[in-house]
């Protein structure tokens, strides 16, 4: 049935190591006896969607907005790093559920997390975690998120996606600036009045200053927070709160390190104009590591460096949002811990890979009083067992160095092939596996997905023109070079089609 | 063990019919060989919580606010209508984690389900649903929610939490206000220009107006429609959205009729005078069937008739949030149903007892382009086969009628302690067995709830002074004479303590 050969003799071909034994079982990622992961993809049909997953779109449209789907998938028979879908494809996943697969589809450790009386019994009993917490939260809490703790940051509060992580991040914030005005003091009589009609003094003008580009989320304080696209954003009401640059690296960084300094040192200025002017004061900031939604725009350390300077020098809280960068997608289990900050952030936020959500933080930040950053269910117990079955696998396997092995490994190929096909691939960048490229145009990029998806292997975009890669933790250089063979067959088509010679 | 004798000569428990044994084959909730629902609590510790709850607890202080933890629960030993704590307490659970556990602790069919081959692909594959759901996704729709949906109401975007749900209903709303203004037309320069800024005409100044009482969620948009208690809304910035009053009913409802239908003209005029002349334009509004958070407050079907014919009449959309009377609380499985509305809501919300949450609405409330209502999850699998399993309980075994018939008894027994012991009980409300009433103060109530759970019943609060009934949909009479004869126990300690003679 993996009956598509593919031109063996390209550049990528040519030098392909094949993975050490250990890193083969390692990443196996077979989930039981029947699954196994196939050796290249897999595309029986003409058109992805195929004729089953557009029956079932069709179906599906009755109940739900489907136009932003891509095909129907098929994941009892997905495996690894490859996703099945309902025609029967098989597509090595770059793209992960939106960066959110860590381990692999049908991972064993996870399926047996899955499988165990504990998952059933926090599936069929979902507690109010806030009032009635399970006798097992504590050492659940202790060996998923706290085993794998920012360095400062001891305490974890969940929720249930990023959204509402950074939602509740906010939140804490808004408490804790208040009661750094407030003291010991009650409310007073005008806020009591005032904040049943949304009005100041109770429900204050303060703000939280984000990144343009940034993406936060999509309830109405995240989206307050998020600026990638119009689209995200469009009649929506939202919070007047101010935005800064976020800085506009020009690539190779080698060669325009000056420029980039500078460009840093500019967005750094802005930064702290916004903060010690702003109409509206701001009680913290938030940052994205690397801005995913907005385009895969990177800053170096001394960026970030200088944000902790200045939040810190003017009582500013800093979250940073891990949403999409935590759990070792860019070689260190938090992408912040790369930028050898001399104090830890105030707050980390995340989500996705995790596949439980909340934020980090120090006890600090825990409002004056209980029933303040409260809800019915505040997190997610099995999906806490899930994560607790990931950090084991990505600690006791060290994914992180597997990451920055692979991802190595692919910058090392990608780039030359920037040189080759400039026409297509500008900007390569990233951190692990954590990278991207630029097209030229959107439509450009939309084609380059296509065609790539026909030839087996499933990408998605960020930003307007951007490539971005998302694979799973367990990507070795086997499936690495299973794309480099499809990405170079599709870019000699595009060079076909559009420059000919 | 199960040793604490109750005083049986109790006026409640002189009128204690068994129930049939149909009626207790089918709330039996057995979940397995191992687990019985016990025939009485049964209460070991001189305090709740006891010596095992407050070591729990304090362990997990290191980590997480405890302040708000009634007791550590042990839910791998709760069955039925029972919760057990750790220290081996068994409590008749009234209140249900917050009212969101429909069918009992350990329910065989629920963890059927959590067992299933299904349930353990859809915990380790979490899909982007909305660019690859999986190829059950449709089916498990229709078995699920489609299967209860709403009159009129064909389509359902679902969520992770009910803040959630009514925050994509408002943003559906917003953008449906939009596109009735833009018509068929592109967004403008200016609207593309405005809307990163968070300023108008992209990022509108548009409201959802809601009710004084209400309680709609805890993230920056639903919270800007809570309007329950200061503390819940005290120093977070909220949107300048207009409150309408909600009928404030006295009772017995026989007595008072004249000013309570006179009080509920009134309101509804507050309601078309602002949605006709609030300064910022209204898009929707959202209304709880029942008054959950805000204290167990009732309207008539006249006012919800009404509320429907002035939204109507201005174009202003009507979201019915039944995330609290939803799934058959209120003897039908929404609330709504026993208003005879001649045309449904807009939307109806819904999360808690159905496990999972999202919003039912009409293809005219699909956003005109994808990617709108977006995010990453968009939904939530395991928790939708839940919500299958769970309305299958409730169909199959015609929970409604169960629970107008359990609620009934329930009010005849509640309504003369009442006048008996009216220094403490007053008002006496509700619809199944969505029943409360009122307390002179929260003092008393914090007494009354404190002894009644050393009794063996946890209850909860609602509002500033009101005890609310939200019991498992299985609750049967011998539930109820369990809890009326310790009721009756705890009102007499409360009269000798307050009043002695």
């Amino acid at each position: 049935m993996l009956s598509r050969i593919k031109n063996a003799s390209s550049v990528a071909a040519r030098a392909l190591p094949r993975p050490s034994s250990a890193t083969a079982r390692m990443m196996s990622s077979s989930p039981s006896s029947q699954l196994v992961e196939p050796r290249e993809p897999h595309v029986a049909t003409s058109e992805i969607p195929g004729p089953a997953s557009a029956a079932a779109l069709k179906r599906l449209a009755a109940i739900q907005d489907t136009r932003a789907a891509s095909f129907v998938a098929d994941y009892a028979k997905s495996v690894g790093n490859y996703i099945v879908d309902a025609d029967g494809n098989a597509l090595l996943d770059l793209y992960c559920q939106i960066a959110s697969i860590p381990v692999g589809y049908n991972n064993p450790a996870l399926l047996a997390a899955a499988r165990s009386d504990q998952m059933a019994t926090a599936l069929v009993n979902r507690p109010a975690l806030g009032v009635f917490p399970s006798a097992d939260w504590a050492d659940l809490l202790t060996e998923s998120f706290l085993r794998v703790k920012p360095k400062g940051l001891d305490m974890v509060l969940t929720s249930a996606h990023g959204s509402d992580a950074n939602e509740i991040a906010y939140k804490a914030a808004f408490m804790h600036y208040a009661r750094t005005r407030r003291g010991a003091k009650s409310f007073s009589a005008a806020e009591l009045d005032s904040v049943m009609d949304n009005k100041p003094p109770g429900a204050p003008e303060v703000a939280i200053m984000s990144f343009s580009s940034g993406f936060h989320g999509r309830t109405f304080g995240a989206l307050s927070t998020t600026r990638s696209k119009a689209l995200h954003k469009m009649d929506i009401p939202a919070f007047p709160w101010p935005r800064a640059p976020f800085p506009q690296l020009r690539y190779p960084l080698e060669k325009h390190a000056e420029a980039n300094a500078q460009e840093e040192r500019r967005c750094l200025e802005e930064v702290e104009r916004i903060l010690r002017t702003n109409p509206v004061p701001v009680a913290a900031i938030i940052v994205e590591p690397v801005q995913s939604e907005g385009g895969d725009r990177h800053a170096s350390p001394e960026f970030f460096q200088g944000l902790r300077a200045v939040t810190r020098e003017l009582g500013v809280l800093m979250i940073v949002d891990e949403v999409q960068t935590g759990c070792a997608a860019t070689g260190s289990f938090w992408a912040h811990e790369q930028w050898g900050l001399d104090s830890p952030p105030d707050m980390v936020t995340f989500s996705k890979k995790m596949q439980a959500a909340g934020f980090y933080h120090t006890a600090e930040l825990v409002p004056d009083q209980p029933y303040r950053n409260f809800n019915t269910w505040m997190g997610d117990p099995p999906r806490t067992l899930l994560t607790r079955a990931i950090v084991e696998e990505v600690l006791a396997n060290d994914l992180p160095a597997h990451v920055r092995d692979t991802g190595a490994y692919l910058l090392s190929h990608l780039q030359p092939m920037s040189v080759r096909y400039h026409r297509v691939v500008a900007n390569v960048r990233g951190s692990g596996t954590f990278i991207a490229f630029d097209c030229p145009s959107a439509e450009m990029r939309a084609e380059l997905l296509h065609l790539m998806r026909l030839e087996g292997v499933n990408m998605g975009g960020s930003g307007e023109t951007s490539v971005r890669f998302r694979p799973m933790l367990t990507l070795t250089k086997t499936h690495v070079n299973v794309f480099l063979t499809r990405f170079e067959s599709v870019l000699n088509k595009l060079y076909r089609k559009h420059w000919p010679q």
